[in-house]
């Protein structure tokens, strides 16, 4: 069952919460926006379903709520930024800003983020970028527990879900934004297979003995992810094991120095550090429309634009509310009782 | 019918005939290098079978093969090269050079290569820039024809076949090198199975009613190649479609503005800009063993690594000769008489 809850009193809830789990009001505030945004984009395994998780990392000392990111280093149109292990969104945000500042002076810039916590959705921060009229990149690795997902041929957990997103500026509804998981399948979606009973997609999964497998209750018992699009998707995905990995400061997965955190690259480019005269917004807004307008395949009554099925969610969601599972909300209210809040919900 | 050729007599024979039709010696060797190396790892469909190919676009005016590429403008850490319509492999190195030079300096570079024609294996650019201890990332987009490729859901010809590369330092082998269409397949591979009469594999084509199909046959008869990876692959196909092709000053395959070329983006990154001591090789190194050593899946005797499969025909053609089929061997014959040149393969 769930029930809606609007965007801005489940909002108030989160930070609240963060709140009085030890965060200053203008963090508790920003991861608390950042999650609820991920709901109305319709990304729920990402959303406020995180609440207790981040909780008591806080409790177990994984997450700083103090923690402010600060700048390690700076190197021409580069920067490393180290988030000290506060939440992952403050330091995302951060490092979008920089990367957004370093583009504008040198026209490309990158910037990584090391010792951070779950940072969330991608898109956020390659969209902020995009928002400045930039070319917004970022590549992800890492994990908070363990890796999932093994190499094409083969059978093992050697890499995260090491996700990629990249945001382009368009005259058609304000960016064009692509966001995924080189997993085939996010973690978070087996999980949620497995506790409706229902079966995986084939191509996304094999069981311990390496074998095709759509029964996601074999998850725990030595299952592996497969990545997206066969050999060509296992080379992302090993790509993002190591450049933010290492230009992070961090290790792969399968090292025995790894430590847990979202190790992220972003990139950011000015278009018109090319041509000023490119008219790139207009370009893309007509290829967007030009997409839309394919015909198409047989089976499908559209065709999708990357970040078409997000933008929907978000314009039912911010006017119909969230549509919060009890379990979830059970979660926020218990989380909320513990840390000794009242709040009209909780009865 | 395929007879092995020694590569270094096959790149004399190349040479021979670009110098006779009208490309100065270095350009002429170097054209003819590119070639070769790409016959030498496995990758015919883009080797000396474009030789014909390339004349024939010279005696068109569509190939200056005198053209050298200049820098058309420098802003920070970025340039827009230029080739000027001549090989596009000389703009495509060149391009690479000065990635490379701006990326020691500032830590990261990006630049655009326009007016160029068919740019020829990703890998060779991203490996020059992997030799120098960098990071190099290559998108490219465009076509000396037309697209191909469909995004999903649809069954149009929007997009190109909008390779992407990553090479990475590495003490293991010298470097990690991706370089992957995505496109599900290469144009080249339908066609070849259209003329070996086998079919393609499944996922790769829809037929001109967007039924998916495996008849290679219906190609030409208003047949779609698809992504690869489904939604994720079509969002890097068109991601591909915008960043490369509007920052090299081209424009979309669909656009009515759109002027045959391999429009072009290298990035370059130093990791010694964002970690002094981080060693990077070493653990790109130790991932790529780690790896090789996983356990195979059901139906694979072992883990491949990106590259890998090159690098072993490397090794093979290197000593063996290159199996070149009768049928190209008899147009480089063909083309080398018609350009009145004496060699010892033509009697």
């Amino acid at each position: 069952m769930t029930q809606p809850i609007q965007a801005e009193s489940l909002q108030r809830l989160c930070c609240d919460i963060f709140d009085a789990a030890g965060a200053p009001k203008d963090i508790a505030s920003a991861v608390a926006e950042s999650l609820v945004l991920t709901n109305l984009f319709g990304h729920d395994s990402h959303g406020v379903l995180r609440v207790k998780q981040y909780v008591s990392m806080i409790n177990d000392g994984m997450i700083k709520p103090r923690e402010r990111p600060r700048v390690k280093r700076r190197f021409g149109a580069t920067a490393m930024v180290t988030g000290g292990y506060g939440f992952g969104q403050i330091g995302a945000r951060c490092t979008a800003e920089l990367a957004i500042e370093l583009a504008q002076q040198h026209g490309i810039s990158a910037v990584s983020l090391g010792q951070c916590t779950h940072i969330g959705r991608l898109g956020e921060y390659t969209g902020m970028i995009a928002a400045e009229n930039l070319i917004g990149i970022c590549f992800t690795s890492g994990t908070m527990f363990r890796g999932w997902v093994t190499p094409f041929g083969g059978r093992e957990r050697v890499f995260g879900t090491n996700p990629m997103s990249f945001a382009v500026p368009s005259d058609d509804s304000g960016t064009l934004l692509l966001d995924f998981a080189t997993a085939g399948a996010a973690h978070g979606k087996i999980v949620l297979a497995r506790a409706k009973g229902t079966p995986v997609p084939t191509g996304m999964m094999l069981d311990k003995y390496g074998r095709p497998t759509t029964d996601a209750s074999v998850l725990d018992e030595g299952a592996v992810l497969l990545p997206m699009g066969a050999h060509k998707g296992s080379g992302l995905a090993m790509m993002m094991e190591i450049i933010p990995t290492l230009l992070a400061g961090h290790r792969p997965i399968t090292s025995p120095d790894f430590h847990f955190g979202n190790p992220t690259l972003m990139m950011a480019l000015d278009p018109r550090a090319f041509d000023e005269d490119s008219d790139f917004r207009r370009h893309v807004g007509a290829l967007m429309r030009r997409v839309k307008a394919a015909a198409p395949a047989e089976g499908f009554d559209e065709v999708l634009l990357p970040g078409e099925p997000e933008t929907r969610s978000y314009r039912d969601r911010a006017k119909n509310g969230i549509p919060l599972p009890d379990a979830v909300w059970d979660d926020l209210r218990g989380v909320a009782r513990d840390l000794g809040l009242a709040f009209a919900g909780n009865t």
